[in-house]
């Protein structure tokens, strides 16, 4: 087995739980950690990636690029990495970061909709940058498809396409089957990323690495969105205990670990009722709010809601539908 | 698979946490609403097993055998268990709690020292109580160890033998070499006991189902000594996605989770730098305060003096040798 290539996305997916906040200060003082712990990929935008910063989803305290510069000044050896989904951000968005330094690019699209991905790849990888293709929310598609998927961003020029699971929802075996199926038919690197949602981020990460994948996600502290992702510096413990080479040093990310719990975690990460319940019905962490609202309105167990929500495979930027189910659940209760 | 047993164990590991400190009325509160639930068995007893209620393992605000008593008068159909350490407590203790009404006991050793057990196993089953073997740190014996000693226990007349995960040290294969073994030379129960200390409690608790474990130990909020235990919500709302029937209603379950994070929890049971370096040196979690005092005295990194110990198989009751330990490292530090 060779090497796994870990991206530390506590500066990104970690952004939902500061609730976009994250100052120059703390981005340097964690890139430069985790830089010279040996991680080779730091990823720095806003949770929904470049041009997230705006009403609908949050304004930054910092703008993007800012971070990003502050970030590159300090990354030594290590890439810095930036997320970006076509329609949130743009290809001027792309361009900024690149200038600003960043190397790595993740373009990410829902699990179905690769398709939109491709001018963002091909601009990438003419600038020379890493591209990678991330396919979110891919429990909701069977593996055919996500394999399908991943080839048009393998076609397009992409460097690795991950499999995402923004939900959290995936069981250890549906991140075998289709980063196995992705594995057996790619010739480029399988990724993964996990959210714990069902406590299985570190054992899925490992079921991921078993199956072929050689690049994953970690958050220091678990710092992401619903019951954050793969815990670093477990996961790095983890490895080291079986054997597998990450090339980082274990001790200077726990002490990360212990300047992110002081310094920037809100609450400690653990897993709520709420962000279980998101995990299992398999639907986006943004989801529960707006579902606790609708649950009052219409006197629908909210939990009903998000299972229903799941089911009808509702994803990002629907969020009327929302409303819309849990009215229709209240009337079919009503009528029956 | 038949049906997987749980036993809730949030108001025994979980003790640990609240520093022994659980009242009749939390006691009541939770016990109700489990069994509400459809949990099988809950445990009831200081973290340290009957008679640990002292100044070394920490005083108990209420006396265990009310609790127990407190626990019995709502436990519907659920059987309120207790947990037993030879040595901690008697068979004084032992009948004490029968009379009280505890139906199941679990007789707790080191997993070499399973011949401890024998007349409290014995004494037990001659009163018509459920009785379990309780195999502690089983990490840190080799399968054919752990199968040997819980043979010891299975002939003393034990309706199921656990392997226990004292420490959170257990990776999915060593969980799996462990069962599998005791599935094959055993006919009763195999029961598995986790800890979340390297995030894997979960799917440790999956891999010794499918190696043929039936009995599983949740806590609920995770509310157990280190990294807390095997999340009993998220859990049960894992296997119900499996397939896997335990019988439990899962909003109840989550339900009572919020209770115990509203009521009980003294905060969030997440994976501290502390925690996760317990289960990665594999040893009590009663260890790091030590370890950090040592550190301090001699100037020797407390990983470094833990994971040292978990080398030297260093186990509860021990605690002088940390500070030796830690002094011998110290020493070869300076003649190097």
């Amino acid at each position: 087995m060779g090497k796994i290539l870990l991206t530390e996305v506590a500066l990104r997916d970690g952004s939902h739980v500061v609730g976009h906040q994250f100052t120059k200060e703390q981005v340097r003082y964690v890139v430069e950690q985790a830089s010279k712990a040996g991680v080779p990929y730091i990823e720095v935008t806003h949770g929904d990636g470049l041009g997230g910063s705006s009403l609908q989803y949050g304004l930054s305290k910092e703008y993007d690029i800012d971070l990003v510069k502050a970030a590159v000044e300090v990354a030594g050896d290590s890439i810095i990495s930036v997320l970006l989904l076509p329609g949130i951000g743009t290809i001027e968005d792309l361009k900024e970061a690149y200038q600003a330094g960043a190397r790595m690019v993740r373009v990410a699209t829902h699990v179905t909709e690769a398709d939109v991905s491709k001018q963002h790849i091909e601009t990438a990888k003419s600038m020379g940058m890493e591209t990678i293709g991330f396919l979110m929310m891919s429990h909701s598609a069977p593996p055919e498809v996500v394999l399908e998927q991943a080839k048009l961003m393998e076609s397009y020029g992409a460097d690795a396409v991950y499999v995402t699971d923004s939900a959290g929802a995936m069981l250890l075996g549906d991140v075998q089957a289709r980063i196995s199926l992705l594995k057996e038919h790619l010739s480029v690197d399988i990724g993964f990323h996990a959210h714990n949602n069902l406590s299985l981020a570190v054992a899925n990460s490992l079921a991921a690495i078993e199956a072929g994948a050689n690049r994953i996600d970690g958050s220091v502290c678990c710092l992401g969105a619903g019951a954050g992702n793969t815990q670093t510096e477990v996961l790095v413990g983890v490895l080291d205990r079986m054997g597998i080479d990450t090339n980082i040093d274990l001790y200077r990310m726990l002490d990360l670990a212990d300047y992110v719990r002081a310094n920037i975690l809100p609450a400690p990460q653990d897993i709520t009722s709420g962000s279980f319940i998101m995990g299992y019905a398999g639907v986006y962490s943004s989801f529960l709010r707006h579902a606790v609202i609708a649950s009052e309105k219409f006197g629908v167990d909210s939990r009903d809601i998000l299972i229903e929500l799941g089911k009808r495979n509702v994803v990002g930027g629907q969020e009327d539908t929302i409303i819309e189910t849990a009215q229709q659940m209240a009337e079919k209760k009503v009528s029956v």
